[in-house]
């Protein structure tokens, strides 16, 4: 096949960017009241990685509440709680991806959304 | 030996919250501007955790510094840069712990400090 | 208070030890297949860390089986799922500690069992 | 541009993949005689996840020998310490991708290095 070209290098970024903070991230503990703080962070640490244009994170309010323990009053984060949508810039070419939760697969699924040539 | 008492109980709740947050964020992207956040939401997610009385965690400015990669700005959390102090309260006893950077082992190292009544 | 005593540094490093674990390795993939390979190697990188006497894990096997996702096989180690007895071995004293999973506060739960003179 | 496409796919697993890996084990402790272990584990827990053909996972013995703490003879897994080598298939395409420790950048870098049709 052809060379690795600046889309492979693009979209391969924006899979590291996922896998790295649902990893990194996941099994923390979380409550209603510390979901902004923890949105922000997550955003700010991922945001540090090389070629990240943009990303949003947020977490999903009504899951964490319903896991916080009755009794302890928190949670840990899940991969399922977690709605991330990043933009990757490559040289000239901008990668969309996804992480959302899959309700039918009942599954935390990545996606690549859409790439663009600046 | 005499049963499993309130000061065993507080001791062992302050050693599990510091293995829990070591293992937790080492690793996670930090550089210089993020390390306030990070700082913040390690205390207020251990803060969420059973009978934490309070938390309070500083990061080595000039290790993550001098760690930094010069060409992408930004370098891990690693165990050695944090500094934690927390009390637990367990009934009537406060039990004080620390996770310091012990230069001479080279070691990030957890003690118990003081064991209080209230 | 009295002076931290060697009951209270065991009891301690007990805490360190399961919270540790715990945050280390929940979100691991994980299948029916690689249960016993995951809980060696959790025993065994726990075994490492200082004033460890025992440890050892188990994983529920029909909890992952259960959540194992019916299209990809695989689901994450989650705290619910481990069961951890491990002892401490500080000078003369040893403190025998245990994570499992509490069913009616839905709770992984860590605890003290017992404190003895060798 | 023109639409997602299998080999888009295929390189942005391969770095969800490497992400993810990384995450979920530095921080790991480790010790000359638990290297082998923890090879085969991440590797074995790596390959559960979606579209990976095969990972090889190789840790550094000398980095982890120099690391052991001498007092408490173990360290804990770091990037730099890792060398993985994994494929992916997607459809008919396979993906070659790599992390590898960069001397001159100081850096642990994932790569992308081959894309071929089956």
């Amino acid at each position: 096949m052809t060379d690795i070209n600046e889309r492979d290098i693009a979209v391969f970024e924006a899979g590291i960017k996922l896998g790295a903070l649902y990893h990194q991230f996941v099994g923390t503990p979380i409550s209603s009241d510390t979901i902004d703080g923890l949105e922000r962070i997550i955003e700010d640490s991922i945001a540090l990685q090389p070629h990240i244009r943009s990303v949003s994170v947020s977490i999903d309010r009504e899951m964490v509440e319903k896991k916080q323990n009755p009794k302890f009053k928190y949670c840990e984060l899940e991969g399922r709680m977690l709605h991330v949508s990043l933009q990757i810039l490559y040289k000239n070419i901008i990668a969309y991806a996804e992480l959302a939760y899959d309700e039918i697969q009942d599954y935390p699924l990545m996606s690549i959304k859409k790439i663009e040539e600046m």
